[in-house]
C-alpha cells in the first residue's frame, strides 16, 4: 500500500527529505497512513459510533447486516452524530485559543502581563465600537478590559446570541439563522450542547443533530473572529511582508528554532525574544555564525510570517521533515496539529522537542510550561535550550534542501481595504465592487484547510488555483493553503503575472501600482493562519452591506482542498451557514448516510444559501466553483 | 449470536413480554445487539480514533500491523482521548441537565415560571448558605435569583475552583485536586477542554490526558450535585414513600403514560397535571374506567417515584418492553437514555412517542415542545394527547405481566439524616459512625448505573447484593441500580430480614423502628436517580468530616455493575477522584492500552486513594469490595 514517493508530495524539498528519511530508515506519516491502509470502511462512511458501551455498533452498508446501532440509532443519526462531535471538536478547539487570548488581554489590561502590552490600539479601538464599549475619555486599559470581559463573557450560555456572532455578519445572517434556531449563545456551551445531545438516547434526528451542529459551528466562527481580533490588539494587525518559505529556510550555520502550531501567544514571544543581542552572541558562541534563526511550520507559521515577515519552513503533512533535515535544533509547540511522531523523530536527531501548553504534552518531550506572567522568561529558556541543542548536532546528518520560494504575506482585512482606499479614498470597496460588476473579478475564493496524508502534498491546491486564476477569481488563502501557495510561488507578484486572466491581472496590477509595489498584488492574498478565515469572511460582509444583499448571493465560495482536522469541518460547517457553497478536496465521513449527504450537499442550499461540494477531482473541483459562481453572477444580474 | 431468552434478562415481567415481541415479531434491543456481534474489537478495546480526517486509524493489538495511528498516537494515547472523550459526553449531559434546572430556578425566581415555584425553602437556604448567599432579611426570590446565578457562573470558566465543587468536599479532597492539578474551574469550559486537548494534535501524553479527564469528571460531579440541589429546591427533597415496580403497574383501564428520561422540569409537571380532575374526566369518558395513570422509566421513574410515589414501570435495557405491553399509551420523553427505537417499536402498537425537548426529537414521533413558561399547558397537551391514543388501544395486543414488587424510596441524604436523629438527634452522624467502628456496617456500597444489553439484565445486581447485604455492607442505590433492586424486592424491608447479615440488620432495624416503621428499613437504600450520585457522595462527605479523615480512608465503595453510558463513564471517575474504589461489571474500552488501565485500576490509587476494579463476575467483585473494605477497616484501625 506503499505510495511511490512522487505520489506523496508535489513538494520538491519534502520530497528531497523523504528520500533521506527512506535511507535512514526514519518513518514518516506517510509509511504511518501505508501501514494504516486500507482503513475502516465503516469509519470511513461515518457508520461507527462508540458513543456508549453497549457499543461499538457499525450499521452495515451493504443489503445484508445490521441496519441499527444497539440502541436503535440508523445510519443518518450514526454519521450526523459524528458530524456534530466533529464540529464540537473543532469549536471546542478554536475556543481553546480565543479564550486564551481574552484571558491574556484581561491580565494585560490589569497589568498582570507585562510581556503582552497591547501593540494595536486602533483595532482595539475598532473592535470595542463594534461590540459597543465605550472608548472616549477612558484607557487603553479599561477599553480592554471591558473588550475582553464581553469577549470571556462569550464562552458561556447567556439569554441572547454570542456578541461575537452578532456583531460581525450581515443582517439577512442574522434572520436566517434566527429562523433556523441555530444561533449560538455560547462556545463553550455550544460545545457542550452538541456533546449532551450527540451521547446516548438523546438526540435521534438527524436533520435536527445537524442544525445543532451548524450552531455550534457558528460559535466556531465566533471564536474564530475573536482569537483574530485580540490576536491584532495584543501583536498587531498584519500587513503585507515579503519573506521566504520552504524547508531552504532552515540555515546551515544557525541555531534553528521551530515554532509550531497556532497561538500567536507562544510565538510571537518567541519571535520577539529570538532577536535579543545577548541570545545570539550565546549562539554564536556556541559556533551558529548566524545566530539565532527563528523560522515557522503550520499556522503559528502564519502568525509570526505576517507580523514578524519571520520564514515559513514547512507546513502541517509534512512538519516532521524539518527535524530530518538533521539542522533543526529545537521545535517548539503549543497546541493542534501538532503529531505525537515528532517525539520519535526528534530522538532520532539532536532536535530538542519543546512543549509549552499544560493541554498539550508528549512524552520524552521537554515541558517548559509557558504562562503570560513568564513568557519572555520561558521564551529565553527555549532558545537557550535550542542553543544546547545545536551543540548536538550532527553534522553527517545535515542535509537541508536547496529550495526556497519568496512569499507576500499578511494582507489583512484592513491591509486590503487600506490597499483598496489608495484606488479609491473615499470609498475603498468601490474598485473591488467594480471590477467584480464589469467581471474583471469573476468571483472570489477561500482556501483554507490542511494538507493530507491522502492528497499529494498541495496538488489539489495548485491545480485548482490554475484553473480558478485564469478564469479571474480573486484568491484568498490561510492556515495551510497558505504553506501549499508560497512552497510553489503563488503569493508572488510574478504568479499573478503568470497564472492570472487579464481582467483579475488587470485589477491586481492596478491596486498594486497604486500601493507602490510597482507591479501586480501577487496571485494569492494571504490572510492568516487557520483561525483568521473570519478575515475572508469580514471582506465579504463588507461588500454584501455595501450592495444591500446577503452573503448567499454573491460569487463567493470557499475551498478546502486537502481537509484533515476537526476544525475544517468547524470551518467548513459555518463557511456553508454563512451562504458560501464550500469545496471539500477529501470525502468527509458521510457517505454512509444519503440524509447528511443530502443535507450537507443540498437541503443546506434551500436553507442557508451554502452548501457543501465534495469533488476530489482538483480540475473539476475548480470548474464547479466557477461554475456556482457564475450562477451568483447571473442572480445578480452580471456577465456570468 | 441470539442469546438465549432466559440469558436477556432476569426479571419476569420482562421476560414475559420479550416473549412476546418474539411471537409478534418485534424487535427489540436484544436482536439489535445480536445483529452487531461479534462487535468491532479495535473499538471494544479502545483501539480506533475518528478525530480527524486523516483517519479511521486502528491499532494492532497483535504483534503485527499498525502500532501508531497516521498522526503517530499510539494505542496509549487512543484509549487516553476515548475515555476523555466519554467523560466529557457525559459532563456534558449532566451539564445540560443541571443548567437547565438552573435557568428555570432564575427564572422562577424572576417570576417568569409560574409553573415552577419553589417548593422547598430551607434547602434552598441550606445550599444558599453553602455557597455563601445571604438569606438574613431577603425574600425566598432574591436568595433564589443568587443561587440561580452562582450557579449558572460555574459553566463558564473562572479564575477560581467551581462552587460546587469547592463547597461539597472534604479539604482533603481540594488538597488533593489542586496538587494533580484536576480543580475544574467550569462546567461547560471543562467538557470544551477535553474536546481540545483529545483533537487532532494537541495532547499526547496518555498520563496528562487521563488527568483532564479526572478535571472534567470533578466537573461532571459539580453538574450533578447541582442539579439535585435545584431540583429538591424546585420540586421538594425526597422523603421516604412506598410505591410498586415493575410492568405490573401499567393498568388496563387507565389511560398509561410513561415518563421517561432524566429531568424533573418536564415529568414532575406532568405528574402534578395528571392528577387534575378534568383530565380524568376526559379520560374515563374515553373508556379508562381508572382515569389516568403516570408510570416511571429509567431516572425520570426515579424522580417521580420518590417526589409523587409514581410506580416505577421499568428501567433502562427494557424501556422498549412498556410500550410491547400493548396498554402503555403515551411515552413521553425529554432526554438522555432514551432508544430511538422507541419510534419504531411504537409504530406497531397504538402507543404515541411525545419528545418534548429541542435537543432531542425522533422522526415520527410527535414534537410537544416543553418550555418554562409554558409547562403545565405543555403537560396537559401531552396528557390529551395520550388520552386520544388510548382510543387507538388494539386488545388483542394488551398483555400485561401481572408482576410487580413493593418499593420502599426517596432516601436522601436529608431524610438519611433524619431517620438517624430520630435514634440520636444531638448526632445524627454517631449512630452511623458507631455502627460502622462496631463493624455492624462492614461499610457502605453505592451501586449506580445501567443496564446492559451485555449481560443479563440485573444479574449483576442481585448476586452483588446478596453478598454484599451478607457481609453486613450497608447498601445505598441511584438510577437504574434502583430499577433492578426495585423489580426484584430488595427495596423492601422484608428484604432486608431475608438478606442482610446480622450486624446490619440489627442497624437497619433500630432505625427503621425509630423512624415508626414497625420493622427495619428497605434493605437498598434509594437515593435517588442517577443525577443523584452526589447525595451519597454527601453522606460520604459528612462521615469523613465527622471523623476527620478524608473520603479515601472510609470504608465506601461504588459499583457499576451494568454501565453503559457516557454519563456512567464520568461519574465512575469522579468516584475514583473522590478516593472511592469502584467497581465496573462490564470492560470499559481501555483494554489496548497497559498504560491506561494500569492507571486506572493501580496509579490512580496512589494518587487519589480511589480506582476501578474490573470485574464481570457479580459473585467475585462483590469478594474484592468485601476486600478492600477489610483493608480500609484496618486502615482505620477497626476490625476487618
Amino acid at each position: 500500500m506503499e505510495k511511490n514517493i512522487k505520489e506523496k508530495s508535489l513538494d520538491r524539498a519534502t520530497l528531497s527529505v523523504l528520500n533521506v528519511a527512506e535511507k535512514a530508515g526514519v518513518r514518516t506519516v506517510w509509511d504511518r497512513y501505508a501501514a494504516q491502509s486500507p482503513q475502516c470502511g465503516f469509519g470511513e462512511t461515518g457508520l461507527c459510533c462508540r458513543h456508549c458501551m453497549q457499543g461499538p455498533c457499525r450499521i452495515s452498508p451493504f443489503e445484508h447486516g445490521a441496519k441499527e446501532g444497539v440502541c436503535g440509532a440508523n445510519a443518518d443519526v450514526m454519521v450526523a452524530r459524528g458530524i456534530c462531535r466533529a464540529v464540537a471538536g473543532g469549536t471546542a478547539s478554536h475556543g481553546g485559543h480565543a479564550k486564551h487570548m481574552a484571558y491574556t488581554l484581561l491580565k494585560s489590561a490589569r497589568g498582570e502581563a507585562a510581556d503582552y502590552p497591547i501593540r494595536d490600539e486602533s483595532k482595539l479601538k475598532a473592535v470595542a465600537a463594534r461590540i459597543g464599549v465605550k472608548t472616549e475619555g477612558r484607557t487603553i486599559n479599561e477599553i480592554a478590559a471591558d473588550v475582553a470581559k464581553i469577549a470571556l463573557a462569550d464562552f458561556s450560555e447567556k439569554e441572547s446570541p454570542l456578541t461575537w456572532a452578532a456583531t460581525t455578519v450581515t443582517k439577512g445572517r442574522v434572520e436566517t439563522f434566527l429562523k433556523f434556531g441555530v444561533v449560538p449563545t455560547g462556545i463553550d456551551s455550544s460545545v457542550a450542547e452538541s456533546m449532551h445531545r450527540t451521547t446516548y438516547g438523546v438526540d435521534a434526528d438527524p436533520v435536527n443533530i445537524l442544525l445543532g451542529a451548524i450552531k455550534c459551528a457558528l460559535a466556531d466562527y465566533s471564536a474564530c473572529h475573536m482569537a483574530t481580533d485580540l490576536a491584532d490588539i495584543l501583536f498587531g494587525t498584519p500587513s503585507p511582508v515579503v519573506t521566504q518559505s520552504n524547508l531552504g529556510v532552515l540555515k546551515k550555520d544557525a541555531v534553528n528554532v521551530a515554532l509550531h502550531g497556532h497561538n500567536a501567544l507562544l510565538s510571537d514571544i518567541v519571535a520577539q525574544v529570538a532577536g535579543e543581542k545577548e541570545l545570539n552572541e550565546k549562539a554564536k558562541a556556541a559556533g551558529a555564525k548566524e545566530g539565532i534563526n527563528v523560522v515557522g511550520v503550520c499556522c503559528t507559521g502564519n502568525e509570526v510570517m505576517m507580523r514578524h515577515k519571520i520564514p515559513l519552513a514547512t507546513s502541517s503533512v509534512s512538519q516532521e521533515a524539518a527535524i530530518i533535515t538533521g539542522a533543526l535544533d529545537a521545535m517548539v509547540v503549543d497546541y493542534q496539529c501538532i503529531m505525537p511522531s515528532l517525539a520519535g523523530i526528534a530522538e532520532c536527531y539532536h532536535t530538542q522537542l519543546i512543549t509549552t501548553m499544560p493541554i498539550a504534552k508528549i512524552p520524552k518531550a521537554l515541558h517548559i510550561e509557558f504562562h503570560e506572567k513568564n513568557a519572555k522568561e520561558s521564551a529565553r529558556k527555549i532558545i537557550e535550550t535550542a542553543i544546547e541543542a545545536f551543540k548536538k548536532r550532527d553534522a553527517a546528518k545535515i542535509q537541508i534542501p536547496d529550495v526556497t520560494s519568496t512569499a507576500y504575506a499578511g494582507f489583512s482585512t484592513e491591509a486590503i481595504l487600506g490597499a483598496l482606499a489608495l484606488v479609491n479614498k473615499e470609498d475603498p470597496l468601490k474598485p473591488l465592487i467594480d471590477n467584480i460588476v464589469a467581471g474583471n473579478i469573476y468571483g472570489v475564493c477561500l482556501f483554507a484547510g490542511c494538507n493530507t496524508v491522502k492528497v499529494t502534498q498541495d496538488a489539489n491546491y495548485t491545480a485548482m488555483i490554475k484553473e480558478l486564476a485564469k478564469h479571474n477569481v480573486l484568491i484568498l488563502a490561510t492556515g495551510c493553503a497558505s504553506g501549499a501557495f508560497a512552497r510553489h510561488g503563488f503569493m508572488t507578484p510574478e504568479a499573478t503575472e503568470k497564472y492570472a486572466g487579464e481582467g483579475l491581472k488587470a485589477v491586481l496590477t492596478a491596486v498594486g501600482k497604486a500601493a507602490g509595489l510597482g507591479g501586480p498584488l501577487p496571485l494569492v492574498l494571504h490572510m492568516g493562519s487557520c483561525v483568521d478565515n473570519s478575515r475572508a469572511a469580514d471582506v465579504a460582509v463588507a461588500v454584501a452591506n455595501k450592495l444591500g444583499v446577503d452573503l448567499n448571493m454573491l460569487p463567493v465560495v470557499a475551498s478546502a482542498p486537502e481537509p484533515v482536522t476537526e476544525k475544517a469541518v468547524a470551518i467548513g460547517t459555518w463557511a456553508v451557514a454563512a451562504g458560501l457553497p464550500t469545496h471539500l478536496g477529501v470525502v468527509p465521513p458521510v457517505l454512509g448516510s444519503k440524509v447528511v449527504t443530502g443535507v450537507l450537499t443540498s437541503a443546506a442550499k434551500d436553507l442557508f444559501g451554502g452548501y457543501f461540494i465534495v469533488e476530489t477531482d482538483p480540475v473539476a473541483a475548480a470548474g464547479k466553483l466557477i461554475a456556482v459562481m457564475g450562477e451568483r453572477r447571473k442572480g445578480l444580474g452580471l456577465s456570468a
